[in-house]
């Protein structure tokens, strides 16, 4: 607020950004239509797009057809086979590696399960630094990687992709980032971001949150994460830390949580508190387990309805004093919670519609991902995209492209 | 963050309200000063500086000792006796009115008790049209007015001030902004705010938490409203209800709260609640009555230490609640819950280090207002200067001086 104008020199590097982030996010598009989008004129958007060609972030072709007259625009194509990615999915039950190219496209994609347990640093970096050996050995030699993200289930610090807490993971203080970058030893820098806060980039990037500047991303994965775009930003706070509102409490002296508290959120919506109401804990866990009850209660199971009613409530409550504190445009249910939402949506709708003040909830939408059981992985993608896209050519310069 | 870079004019527009913003919030700043924290040329804040004075905004003097040798750099200072804004403050017990100088000196002030119950249009804008009056009478002829702000205790809707809700002011759908402006028929604008809001505005800008970029306000006045700072930016939401924190639901089944829902943080710490813990209620009302209770409290009068135990325990869950939602740098207790507070600090700080992961609370610091119970006047103040900060010489331009 208390700068000055930018340089020459600045603008041109932001414009350059600005151009890439349209293609990489918009897809194809014509030069006319990014001279519109962007108020440039036409040489400023060639000269622009001259300099992502030489870089080869972008090529320029004609487009298929147009139906018009005349000389037709040239289209500006992400290089989508040439620049990539690399971004990891660290869940509770389930790790995924994928090659991401420019524009979003999962060119490579590899899982494995996780058994649940603490997490132990060296498994989980040689499981992921061995997923990358195998993409990579398939990556042709002209590609360059522009960097690495990582989403996982926790509490991470900005900065340097330290985990400070993970109550489902067992894990504090593990310096993810760190140890991950040096097992790859890529020369990339390794961004390391919490699954829901990734979640809520990716579906307002590429899903359902298009064109949101206020949205709550709610993620289940055993327990409960939230990620929040308040006015067009990621919610982050002092250190990144924002947005846990898995463990916010919603019902005080409920059930234990794993974080020391009582009745948080997660304490009384994520899987145990679902399987052990339904009487199935300990039998099954996981996506599956949770799917079941959905499952049982569609079928008819009266144990499985209350279940699920039961937990819906409490979502719903949860929701509602999120709805009350962000006057957001769209709630997302992903990960374990789509199950849930998708089985308890009456509860969670009931629970909004009573709780809170009609103005705070006039053109609310409750939705669920786009980008199903990916939308972390995209985010991880996004988050590695992020320097390209900020300054293309200085990043180009320092990963040695 | 698709737009292309601004022109020449419109740096310079921008560049005048910075440097009028940094005279506004920094007081009498001297060009060199000027010049380091703008990162711009001596030329350039000299002639921004001399279109500032020639509008009047601002006037250039010796300083009064530099102590240096040499030339002495000139000192710009706001013309805070020419410039001025009205700023109202709507409580349930009071109303303020305030002619407030370029700079944030209150000038004059007039105060009212409000005798609670529904709020009648009529009666308040007569009251408030009636101190504006007083006021202007007193002004030379030479000032100018370049803005109302008002600070009201409930929802307001961003654009037009039109209230939306107000539960302890039986306020539904009052065309609050509207009114006043055709009462008062200045010709300038009249922009209403929500009280904490627009305290979470003050404190940054003037009072405890001037630098954070991450804060939360809570305001109690009867009921208990929400004002944060996330990234530096005011929450609003879709249609500027954010912040609505008075009505999370900490006590699912607990005390029935005015909105219509049980066990929000207003009906559990609310001045009701405590009265009524303190077997007070009906006796007396408002802050007097909630300062006695913390007065009989400090006499070591058991029930009264009892009833602010159970209030600040309530209250600790819904601020450990949002210091995990926003991991914020600071929360400020204004209003009521100023005395709550400082009665039950014991409470309130145990509760947010049992229930927050460390992580999210480090740094934390829990604060009071410095701006006392003006905070949200100068909040009202602050919004009613918005404008000209944003854009001096149009707003200038705008109101006909």
């Amino acid at each position: 607020m208390m700068r000055a104008g930018p340089s020459q020199e600045e603008i041109r590097r932001h414009n350059l950004g600005v151009l890439l982030r349209h293609v990489h996010l918009g897809g194809p598009t014509s030069r006319a239509e990014l001279t519109t989008r962007m108020g440039l004129n036409r040489s400023t958007i060639m000269a622009l797009t001259a300099d992502l060609t030489a870089a080869g972030l972008v090529r320029e072709e004609l487009p298929r057809e147009t139906g018009r007259a005349g000389r037709p625009s040239l289209v500006v194509r992400p290089e989508s086979a040439r620049v990539y990615v690399l971004a990891f999915d660290i869940g509770v039950d389930r790790l995924v590696a994928a090659r991401v190219g420019l524009g979003g496209v999962i060119l490579d994609r590899r899982e494995a399960i996780r058994r649940r347990g603490p997490l132990v640093l060296d498994e989980v970096t040689a499981q992921l630094g061995s997923f990358a050996r195998q993409i990579l050995k398939k990556t042709r030699s002209d590609t360059i990687c522009v960097g690495v993200g990582v989403s996982f289930s926790g509490g991470v610090r900005s900065g340097d992709g330290m985990v400070r807490y993970a109550p489902n993971m067992g894990a504090d203080d593990t310096p993810l980032g760190e140890a991950l970058a040096e097992r790859l030893a890529l020369g990339v820098p390794v961004a390391v971001g919490n699954d829901a806060n990734l979640g809520a980039l990716a579906e307002q990037a590429r899903g359902v949150g298009v064109g949101c500047r206020d949205l709550i991303y709610l993620h289940g994965d055993v327990g409960i994460g939230g990620g929040i775009i308040a006015g067009g930003q990621l919610l982050g706070g002092r250190d990144g830390y924002g947005g846990e509102v898995g463990h916010m409490v919603v019902n005080s002296g409920g059930r234990p949580c794993g974080c020391g508290a009582r009745g948080c959120l997660e304490a009384e919506v994520g899987e145990r508190a679902l399987l052990e109401a339904a009487g199935r804990f300990g039998r099954q866990v996981g996506r599956d387990a949770v799917r079941a009850v959905v499952d049982a209660a569609d079928r008819g199971d009266v144990v499985a309805q209350d279940a699920l009613a039961r937990v819906g409530d409490w979502l719903g409550l949860g929701v509602a004093n999120l709805v009350k504190i962000f006057n957001p445009e769209m709630v997302i249910f992903g990960g374990m919670l789509r199950e849930i939402y998708l089985g308890a949506a009456a509860q969670v709708r009931s629970r909004v519609a009573t709780d809170v003040m009609p103005a705070s909830r006039e053109g609310l939408r409750l939705r669920t991902p786009v980008l199903g059981d990916d939308t972390t992985l995209v985010g991880a993608a996004e988050l590695a995209f992020a320097q390209v896209l900020a300054d293309p050519l200085d990043t180009l310069a320092r990963v040695g492209a």
